[in-house]
């Protein structure tokens, strides 16, 4: 007997490695305007009700890690009320990759889908 | 200036971790007799001409991770004409997971989709 539950989670989480950046990418790209973690969570879950890719500790080792790349501009700021708020921004090398992976996506997407269903996306 | 090529390399590995797997069992799922390393290789790279996800040294660790699962049966049969080759056979439960699985990727494509074009899924 396998463990299908943990080997279904082990397998969302690798489906998750990247295209959790994708998502990230195209909502900074698409509001332009800079947001806090806790923003970029609710903006996330309010798309993806089931929390498949949002869950908000898995958000932060992504967003620092684009922003190490430099496709994200990262500040912290005070704020009036609470703890200070790290903000994040997409930088234009971040909306060159968002072109380029958004490219990739739509290509590994189509064959997964012609692999899974020899029809080729359905409808 | 970032490195748009490494940085996007590393995107697509990302993306073929969970998605590799998924096209082997759809593949040897379709295709319901064993095939061998090389059989399976050629089956995918007929779909996936680019050799996104199939370049073949890359499918041995997961289609032993598969085998190691329990989703895969797999053994060595002596040729005739070169080495022994490792054969490789889902298991009921690989069926099983390849259901699971198929529904979360397209759950998961669907929420990708919606982040990186509002308009959701386009034609």
């Amino acid at each position: 007997m396998i463990d299908l539950e943990t080997l279904s989670r082990k397998f969302q989480k690798e489906l998750n490695a990247g295209t959790t950046a994708l998502a990230l990418l195209a909502l900074l790209a698409r509001r332009g305007d800079p947001l806090y973690g806790y923003e970029i969570a609710k903006q996330l879950a309010a798309v993806d009700a089931e929390l498949a890719l949002g869950k908000q500790g898995a958000l932060y080792p992504v967003l620092r890690a684009l922003a190490d790349e430099g496709l994200l501009e990262s500040w912290v700021e005070p704020s009036v009320a609470g703890p200070p708020r790290r903000y994040y921004r997409i930088t234009q090398d971040g909306r060159s990759a968002l072109a380029e992976w958004t490219r990739l996506w739509r290509r590994t997407r189509q064959l997964v889908d012609e692999m899974i269903d020899e029809r080729g996306r359905e409808g």
